[in-house]
């Protein structure tokens, strides 16, 4: 993505008000910063305002802190919140899987040949499945095994890692562990969790094997924020993918698969590339 | 659809047993009947055989009651029901309504486009508003009103419609009633529905204002034969279309529309070109 | 579209230059217009710069004209080129047809049933064919058959008419004529045009024959608006269909109408609610 | 793919005649083998029919040479060549690169993850730079370097690879070398190639740098068979992908590296799922 590397992204949100745009846009302009790209959109049911600005600056002694400093006296009275990634920006992403390898390996393979610009710094799993994945690609893994019993030491430990590591994002990919609350709120916000979702809404388990027997011609996968309802937080995207009456239930369990892997996929470039914008119980994405 | 008009379509369907293939092919060979086109399934877990056969007879003296006489005979060990259309086969096909008009609209239009190949005999509604649409096309509007109270008699005098009508298909375009038992069994596996169904599956009134508050970035709409558990009936095919955070509660309704009526015809091409199997609560479609 | 109906849209275009956002956004603050949505691209290769703006007025004094005469001033150092479309604007387009009543129906169909909010004023056609379908819509038919001799005296009938009725826009709707460089030119910017494009590109007579012959797996449709090279003119927007090998030459025909008459009116529809720029030979087009 | 390992699967072809179903679904009944689906097709233009059976032996004394022995006699009449696939069956494929590592790089994923039921005994390039990626997977990796005066020697080399690998097929994933016409004769119908194929088609250098000056909104790619004629060979699927203005020229190339590489997987599968039948210069493919 030659933009991505290029360009300064510029994010910010508030509540709505008039001069919202204008306070953003007038600074960029008066410290020098060429603006390549605006979206904004203003919810008139939340009443907030989201903004996305790709640019490059064309002042030689631009730096980030000295945009900051200058930017917070102007984004105070909008009570604005904002946030810079410079070119080159690589989020550090902590992984946790359980046995299911679909998810992990399409990420490991989407960071190697440079089409996520993430780094990946620790894998954690619940199994030791995994582990020589993991090491093939050189990156640290952690087998922390979990019962009823162990979950909260075992969350902390996670959360420990999580920490250790400087992870900006958590992304499950399949870990198929219900978290506690106390887990869902240190990670409100800030992880993403893929699971299925089909057509019409399957809950308990087996839903492929429920879907199947309903005789459904499309299955579905949605990826989302992480908060204290484990599969109903903020939606990032959906995918789908058709089925027909050749397709027994392992059928659609393989190719849900395949659309669970390709949903996280986006859902995460989305949210290293700063398009997406939580805004109440839903986000707001601007998707390219 | 130019195979439609110039090939004869056989369909039969039995309990799963070998031979159940070569019974009908070895037929078609035997009595000069040129096969252009087979689609067979056979569902391991149903255990139910299923095949589709388009054809051009090579025998000038070829009938449809001598096929058919003929046919029996070998049918019969099998427990083999089937069927035969004939090129140019328009099906006889009653419109439901209420008063919303987008799927009526469409399948006014494909009708007279000529992309469905059917008939309209007749079109019935329990308001008024959709009158002057249905005159304009020269099609016989009846206006029926309904009460709780009403209710049966309503019902009934719809079949008798159907009845009267010789209607080999009804199409429920948005009627907007719950179906009493009765009519739902006497509709049983001769009438399509269409209804949303959003990702995650939300019930109950305002589906679209529910499924806009998750933030769904998806909409979507299942076409299916009425059974006695109207909007869960076998679903013949499915639709889905994307939205983002700038559509309102009221744009997912219109969005679903859009996809509401495309799922909806293709759900009556499949059928009047018989491409639909019933197989217990699921369907077998071979789409092209 | 309910957005449309309710906001003002604001576009503009002009050299690249910094504090283009500025201007217009400090301008939208100062007068306080309340932006519901802005998308705007800067093209580091033309060095053009382009906007869109959704915008609600918060003064009660707010007028057109005073926009206009306010803003002039200050889009002048950029020289900056815009234009403003009030809430519940209808285009006035006058439509070009042969014989082919694929694209024309569609557009009928989704202007009546509001999909389009267009005015058709006029209906212009070298055959008589299409004369009942505009009359049924109340729309005035104009037959002005075309030979080699009478050509330039034809389109200049046509230019009248397209001035006498005051279409903001022509649409080609499968018009089947080659038009003169010079109508071309009259028409520059002003006018969209539909043609099959295929994969790989064919040229020439029966290009879905060409097509069929090389077994291609999937047609297409590209809609552009006319300049003086007629089938090369910049592109809006295409379409594409996936076709299989059960699809003869003249099912490729059918399925190219199909793919022909959704892509025309994705152009209209982006044309018309002002999403689409001219960029050199190219265009930028803000869809949703 | 379930399916494909536990049935075997029975392809057959031969010029048009009546009874062409029969002679084979007559002897699938026969001798014991239970048919679990079918897909026919008679081209009434080039007069050839086509046939593809997934089924089960339920004779344990079921073999494949009784098999072919058995219907060797019915087939010659019909002049119809046939093959049969056994469950588990793994094509081996020989892949040539060049320098691009996208198309190689998925199709070793998908081999290492199951989704392509496949061997690949051997990689071939005319550059050294994807030995690492060759040998991580412990596939053996020639590097045979090619000049204008070295190809009919670098070309005997190839196929005496092929040939020494037993390679089923080969896969030309970006392999960037005009093959000569005798490579093309001895690789012909045994070897898929990928390349660009953009609306409208651009011939000569740089095809998407000719694209993005076009304007193009969609970018794509067409797998087809190697033939005398290299680009132009019998097209087995095509695929596409919708781009915008903010997509500068190597950002087609990067979309077009994606569609690439999924339309030379998807052909790929459909070629060792038995399901491509050539037919002249286009071909029949039973997909799923």
């Amino acid at each position: 993505m030659p933009k991505l590397t290029n360009d300064w992204i510029f994010t910010a949100h508030c509540p709505s008000l008039i001069g919202t745009v204008d306070v953003v846009t007038r600074f960029m302009a008066d410290s020098g910063n060429y603006i390549d790209e605006i979206h904004s959109f203003d919810d008139r049911v939340s009443g907030q305002f989201f903004i996305r600005i790709e640019f490059h600056p064309q002042d030689e002694t631009f730096t980030e802190t000295g945009f900051n400093e200058a930017f917070a006296e102007r984004a105070k009275p909008f009570g604005m919140t904002w946030s810079l990634t410079p070119p080159g920006y690589r989020a550090k992403v902590a992984i946790l899987v359980s046995k299911f390898d679909h998810c992990l390996n399409d990420l490991l393979y989407r960071h190697r040949t440079g089409q996520l610009q993430i780094d990946i710094p620790v894998i954690i799993s619940n199994h030791p499945d995994l582990k020589p994945l993991a090491e093939w690609h050189g990156i640290p893994y952690y087998h922390l095994p979990i019962t009823p019993d162990t979950k909260p030491q075992q969350e902390a430990e996670i959360l420990k890692l999580i920490d250790k590591y400087n992870a900006d994002l958590v992304v499950l990919a399949r870990y198929m562990q219900v978290l506690s609350p106390d887990m869902c709120n240190a990670l409100d916000g800030k992880a993403i969790n893929i699971h299925h979702s089909l057509l019409p809404g399957f809950k308990g388990a087996k839903p492929y094997h429920q879907a199947w027997e309903k005789g459904v011609k499309m299955v579905g996968a949605t990826a989302h924020y992480v908060n204290n309802d484990l599969d109903e937080g903020p939606i990032i995207t959906q995918g789908i993918q058709t089925v027909d009456h050749a397709h027994y239930a392992e059928d659609l369990v393989s190719k849900g698969q395949d659309i669970e892997r390709i949903t996280l996929f986006n859902a995460v470039r989305y949210h290293v590339e700063k398009r997406v914008f939580l805004n109440g119980k839903r986000t707001v994405v601007f998707s390219n």
